[in-house]
């Protein structure tokens, strides 16, 4: 289809009505705004089969006020207790509270609301003041018998705090979001699970003024969902930031956690390492609030030197080469770099497009020297660490990528262009559903030898799906493997139809050798998947530990980390089991 | 006492007889030596109140042919069937196979020994040939409820494979002990767990003749124990190598493994990260073989590439300047160095006289600059790595210990020195014990706030022992913290006298908030001081655990971890209660 350059969408700027739909599923700050650029919808015009007439027809801006409100199953009794641990103000148990507590960030969490479905509300929302609320809470609700569930940044994508079964939401955002202490002699950090990204970022950063620091300091973690996820999230789902590669995984950067389980309270040391058996954080960390909840983290801080960042980017002739490079820079023993991407060819499409290089002399000039469309990558990132570290390790990258025969884009800014929409990009995926065009994602693990089988077969099904785009990067690395972060764009008909698409990618990870699931975790939406990856006994070691931190199974019951879910649960997989066969 | 300079005592020399103790409890090769130097045998003077009576006349060589053979409580037709499992071959029922197969390189173990006294023996050592053998064994035991060890280096220093209940002994480094892959994509390797360090290090450096790879790799792990211990012994324990500062434990090295369990087998997959829940390569790692058998790990590997190893030395007037130049070293964001030392007054004033400084003009000039004996600490290292960045590495290291205060010895060689002994110093301790003086060690972990605390506590306890050396080194450095190794050196009665000691300084660890082990495990000896450190909650964890993997109770039984031990046997710390009170 040749696209009309003039389209312009009417993209909906307007009020964020109070207790709407979209005030739940819209991503962000209400007041911010990141619309598809020209570019974008000529790209959705040309790839994705969209007429112009779609582009000027909303399917649906979800302004409905939220009036469902489904009875409650506690009795008076109980609310009265909650009320009576928590206080009064700190129960919450209209409709829209107990929506917006179990609906997160993931596709079929927008799209379920936008079309009105409201499958899963918890009785009540909680907001515990202390550690003390939470182990009275959970000391009642394992008496009783009452499922808990827990939220925060609500920005789960995999059905993570959905409460199934009910019972009561606990959010963690409310109170428990301080910052307890910062240690600078042993670097460190303790919070409350509740605090969000920035919230954390800026006590460290400014630290000297806050905490009579000498150094300022920075957490290292900065995933896309930085504004609107918090500690607890990251850590309750293994978590990863964009700057990881350098950094670590949030498993990599906690030294010590206290969790309230249904049977007790459970406070881990926060040596750097020890040998006195099994490390019980690597327990904690990653379970999803299945075992208990997160009430205290001790995380590592690093130095913040914003001024010893360098930047750097370049182009490869394929995507063997740009795989190859980045292998060799995780390999050479030169320190890692700090944001480290590279962009499969089709992505690197719509980089260019997105950067605006498409089009100029630049991308003549490159097509001449022989990075072709739809061959070539592109490698973005930066390093960080002391000035003579960063400024040697760059020099290391740039040797490796020309050795690739990359093409230095350095001077074009495009890591400061990546830099600028990184945490702006998601503000698109309303913008296009509102014109029936849905984006999502789903990533893996991979080791460097699986990679290229994962990559091609995973977008080979996205592929098969008629006008649909399939941007693949790399964007956290280690010198044994790295991820795969496909993103997927398409028109829509309806949620059993995402669905379809969504199982088919996932099966097709699992099927080409990849873990279901490198940084956004596992939650509800991808249990079905992980016995089949981990196998059954390594779940059987996850349902002892279940056992043992939660013998009456409350904690965030109803599937996830596969734990309690039937064998119809899993083979129905949501709900889609009858439309398969 | 002053020394006579002359005294060289006849330090043993003779045949290592066949079968006998000697055989068991001495370190090392054979035909291998390092004795004491003259510097040395001074200061045993000097500083022991040994007189030359005493070096004159050894108190026992431990040559006597081990006689013991206790009756074996396992019956004809079990030991038939394990002969039936591995082959007759591979099953040995003598007294000195039992006995090696149980004691390990525990001072306690030395002096039970030394002392005629055997505690615990297997009733059979088996030799698995692959881990069929392994799973069939387990199998079986579980059915009988044979209780199970596993063995290999004999280097544990923990009673970690001490046969406390009799039952087999599983010796891994029979036949279990091969490279298994070297997958150079992924920069790792895959191997049995019977494989010795120079085995497995051998077969990295030549991977290119050995397996066709493109580069030579390391391991990266050098226990002081490193001829002499097995992957599977560090990663069971936990083991640290002296280079880990720069390569990281073996926590940090192992990407996957397999266990054999009484309930089944575990196969992990070697993805670096991964948010798929709970890490259970991090349970099983440091579980000590009390629940399952590693029949097969893959490890991280590193470039080998010594010719980038740059050294460095430099005293410093303080333990405190010591201590805050390498923290900060380790928190500058410049990468971190792989063998990094520093130490305490008493240790580096020995150091002085091992390294041949002391009584030099060196030592002259180094005192006339304020550098003073009893306060001065040395600080020695290597960077490795990528040549730029191990070059810009130990620029930034030099610039830090400048601001220190510190004086540069690099020129002397220091470090070439510690390398050149860093295998052979164990040898001493053969020497010593032969003339009634015992040198032992302990080592634990600290946070960067607790280490001055733990340090003078501990060497509190240990000093008030009249004519004793305590010499203290940090030798595994974080951002966050560090280990503390302490050796004391005195003469002793007998191994009630020793056990006085050891656990009068564990529970000094323990009172000043150390972590009780940083990479020597737990095994059966520390485990009465585990629950104290890390709380019930947690032991309750391990336990839940176990019972799991092996809900009879069959594996490495009798108090490791302090999983199965009785409030008896804690309180009364391997019979060392009754003298007590």
């Amino acid at each position: 289809m040749v696209a009309d350059p003039d389209v312009r969408p009417n993209w909906y700027e307007g009020p964020l009505p109070e207790k709407s739909f979209r005030s739940i599923f819209r991503w962000g700050n209400p007041g911010q705004f990141k619309h598809p650029n020209r570019g974008l919808v000529a790209l959705m015009q040309e790839m994705l089969g969209v007429s112009p007439e779609q582009l000027s027809e909303p399917v649906s801006f979800g302004l409905d006020q939220v009036a469902v409100d489904p009875p409650i199953r506690l009795t008076a009794a109980q609310i009265e207790r909650f009320e009576g641990i928590v206080g009064p103000g700190n129960v919450q148990a209209d409709g829209y509270a107990r929506l917006r507590a179990s609906y997160g960030q993931g596709m079929i969490d927008a799209l379920r609301l936008r079309e009105g479905v409201v499958e899963s509300l918890p009785d009540v929302v909680l907001h515990p003041r202390d550690k003390r609320d939470v182990a009275d809470i959970l000391a009642y609700c394992h008496q009783e018998g009452i499922p808990v569930y827990v939220v925060s940044g609500r920005s789960s994508v995999t059905r993570g705090c959905e409460a199934v079964q009910g019972g009561v939401s606990l959010d963690m955002s409310t109170h428990m979001n301080q910052v307890l202490a910062v240690n600078e002699i042993n670097q460190t950090v303790t919070v409350q699970p509740g605090i969000f990204g920035p919230a954390l970022e800026q006590a460290l950063n400014q630290a000297h003024a806050r905490f009579g620091a000498r150094n300022a300091y920075t957490c290292g973690h900065f995933p896309q969902s930085f504004e609107f996820s918090t500690v607890g999230g990251w850590v309750a789902t293994r978590g990863a930031g964009q700057n990881s590669t350098y950094y670590g995984k949030i498993e990599d950067m906690v030294l010590a956690l206290e969790v309230v389980t249904p049977v007790g309270a459970l406070k881990t040391q926060d040596f750097p390492r020890q040998a006195t058996g099994p490390d019980i954080d690597q327990v904690l960390i990653g379970s999803e609030g299945a075992f208990g909840v997160l009430v205290e983290v001790t995380l590592k801080v690093f130095r913040h030197m914003p001024e010893n960042t360098r930047r750097f980017s370049y182009m490869f002739k394929t995507w063997e080469d740009a795989q190859q490079a980045a292998r060799e820079i995780m390999q050479a023993e030169a320190g890692f770099p700090s944001v480290f991407r590279i962009s499969d060819p089709e992505e690197t499409e719509v980089a260019m497009r997105m950067y605006g290089i498409a089009g100029t002399p630049a991308e003549t000039l490159l097509a001449a020297l022989g990075y072709r469309s739809g061959q070539k990558c592109l490698l973005l990132g930066t390093t960080d660490g002391d000035r003579t570290f960063s400024i040697n390790l760059r020099r290391k990258i740039r040797q490796v990528c020309r050795s690739y025969r990359a093409f230095p884009l350095t001077a074009f800014g495009v890591t400061q262009r990546w830099e600028h929409s990184r945490f702006l990009d998601p503000y698109m995926r309303d913008d296009l559903a509102d014109f029936g065009v849905l984006i999502d994602t789903l990533e893996c693990a991979v080791t460097w030898e699986s990679l290229p089988e994962v990559h091609a077969g995973v977008r080979a099904v996205i592929k098969a799906r008629p006008e649909t785009v399939c941007m693949t990067h790399i964007s956290h690395f280690y010198p044994q493997g790295a991820n795969l972060y496909f993103i997927f764009i398409t028109k829509y008909q309806d949620r059993m139809d995402y669905l379809r698409l969504q199982y088919a990618v996932l099966d097709a990870i699992q099927q080409h050798g990849a873990a279901v699931s490198h940084h956004h975790g596992v939650g509800k939406a991808l249990a079905p998947w992980l016995p089949g990856q981990v196998g059954q006994a390594h779940m059987d070691v996850l349902r002892a530990l279940k056992q043992h931190f939660d013998p009456k199974g409350i904690m965030n019951p109803g599937g996830t980390l596969g734990l309690d879910m039937s064998v119809e649960q899993r083979e129905q997989r949501w709900g889609l089991g009858e439309q398969q066969e």
